[in-house]
């Protein structure tokens, strides 16, 4: 049989309980449609640093290169917040990143019918809001030279930011390809009119984009695009970007949604490879009492079922159940209106495995 | 008399226009003060490009450098944007930046009562929301050196990111200074989880807080300000950021307050003098027609008396004298509800004089 082997990086802060509820819905999927997975777990992050000293040790990268795929819960929290960089989490994050070649971040962001008010903007102006942030992710400023130097000025830091063709031309045939399967519109975001790297960010676009004359594409500036966002969210389909602009505008797009809980995120590779992962954070705040929302971390399983595995039939059956758990008007502390009703991170897993 | 030089760049687009509007409030000033303004006009953008084959002349830098301070319109507009760099208006945008030394973008964000429903956020989100956003200007990925150069991957292009001690130090300084006249909240955002010069820019800011006990400081991420923008706007009180950080988020929290036809803001330098100019841009698509909102232009030369003159009797006259034109319901079609009653550039110029 074709067994799926998945690596699982619990992580740190609400990491390891939202896991645990995506983990059973593994589970109901292998005994709903025979489909089967072989999961190991492997430390990373702050955890990771606490018992290895490094918040990537070699053993989990090995794990995770063995793997057809990488569910991730969260990393980081205070605790490490003042580490040196190296013992850092986010250290751990670009590096396994780049370890896996993981040169895209998809960010679908849409609404919530049942979280509309949850909201800051208008219910009108969100009406319609389903787009896809395509991020730049192993390239650009997070990975260019980084050095200080003495000057007569004082200390002076250097960060470097570097693109090339081939790097450009891969995330935006993949952003391309994207559109195609949606509503076929493409916004490409850079600084053109100040940086080297967004002029031939957006020569190549251009480029490719003759392969692609079925996508309407447009080149949106990244200060526009910050403001457009907020006035028109509804308009946009896929957004391709840069590492650094991805970074912002990403997170951006997905609080405008009010439903930032909720959110899944993938990164992809060459191939079919990918590691999945809520759009949240590991919350230390609220961590250890079960009161966090596995929602995201669920959904994220249902985008590797997709993107990764094709099993589109598992995808359609979890995405059925989160939105029939929703509408019956189940919430977990961070989405209720009336918190004295919310209900738990197990119960809310349970809901949502009994009605895949 | 004390005779203050205005070099007055008119520019492309509705700026011409506007700034007809503030040349009458200059003159009314005069009148009604008794303060005296000695204004000189210099081609500068595109409008400059046409007659002088240079974005930014020479002669235009001169009138600057000899003015107390520069009243600016907008500039640029479809017809130059696919020039080569030299003769493009952003090319003269940044040398004027670097040449008169304004190291220091500020810009104000708020609600106007009337414009409350403009926004796309909920009004109850936005209550109280009064922000600055205080951005470096000369320094970062915006001036540092750019090239391209050819890889095994093709061509590759690489921009650099670089801030000295100096810099840092004069802007935080200066940020610190704002928000002691204010609220006294410092928000300092950066990248220091991944950048080098966002680490060199929070131990600075950190350095510098020591001299300003009485002001409260945190830092934010620049992904994390993104969203607090949209969530939390008016806990905000100073935001303080480099060039390109600054670009984004003042753009968005523009964008956000539904005022960004109103809004005004000043690039400084060492010393008094300063650059005033809209937050909008130059609008070619309405250009020439005498419906542009000359308020904003109208509320830059308020913050040029404010913090270039120290004329804060005509500054609150001109406030005064915006607020209660449009309280009297007066409107231009990029603020009115009712388009069919708006009125034009002119006719909103003539009643704010009239008013003040
Ligand atoms: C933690 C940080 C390094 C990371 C990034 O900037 O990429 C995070 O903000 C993200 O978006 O995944
Ligand atoms: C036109 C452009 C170069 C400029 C900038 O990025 O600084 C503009 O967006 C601004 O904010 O004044």
């Amino acid at each position: 049989a074709d067994v799926k082997k998945i690596a699982v990086i619990a992580g740190d802060g609400i990491g390891p309980e939202v896991v645990a509820e995506a983990e059973k819905v593994l589970k109901r999927t292998e005994e709903l449609f025979g489909y089967q997975f072989e999961t190991e777990h492997a430390l990373f992050g702050g955890i990771a640093i606490d018992q290895t000293g490094t918040p990537l040790p070699e053993e989990t990268l090995k794990v995770c290169q063995s793997a057809d795929a990488v569910l991730l819960g969260a990393v980081g929290g205070p605790k490490w917040d003042n580490n040196p960089k190296e013992t850092r989490p986010e250290t751990g994050l670009l590096g396994i990143r780049k370890a896996l070649g993981l040169f895209s971040n998809i960010r679908p962001a849409f609404i919530f019918d049942c979280l509309k008010e949850a909201s800051t903007l208008k219910p009108e102006v969100l009406e319609g809001t389903d787009l896809i942030v395509v991020r730049e992710l192993t390239g650009g400023i997070y990975f260019g030279e980084k050095f200080r130097r003495e000057t007569a000025n004082g200390q002076e830091a250097v960060d470097t930011c570097a693109y090339n063709v081939s790097e450009i031309e891969r995330i935006a045939r993949q952003a391309f390809d994207i559109a195609r399967t949606r509503r076929k519109k493409l916004a490409s975001v850079d600084k053109a009119n100040v940086l080297e790297t967004s002029r031939l960010w957006r020569e190549t676009v251009n480029r490719i984009a003759v392969d692609y004359p079925d996508v309407e594409l447009e080149h949106v500036l990244v200060d526009n695009c910050a403001m457009q966002l907020l006035r028109r969210p509804s308009s946009f389909d896929v957004i391709v970007t840069e590492n650094m602009f991805g970074d912002i505008l990403s997170d951006e797009a997905a609080m405008l949604t009010g439903s930032i809980g909720m959110l899944a995120s993938a990164s992809l590779g060459e191939g079919s490879f990918g590691l999945y992962e809520p759009v949240h954070g590991s919350a230390p705040d609220i961590a250890g009492q079960g009161i966090s929302n596995p929602i995201a971390t669920i959904l994220s399983v249902a985008l590797m079922f997709r993107l990764t595995f094709g099993y589109h039939d598992a995808a359609d059956s979890i995405e059925r159940a989160v939105k029939e758990v929703l509408d019956a008007g189940n919430r977990t502390g961070d989405i209720a209106v009336d918190k004295s009703k919310a209900i738990g991170t197990l119960a809310m897993g349970q809901l949502i495995v009994d009605a895949m």
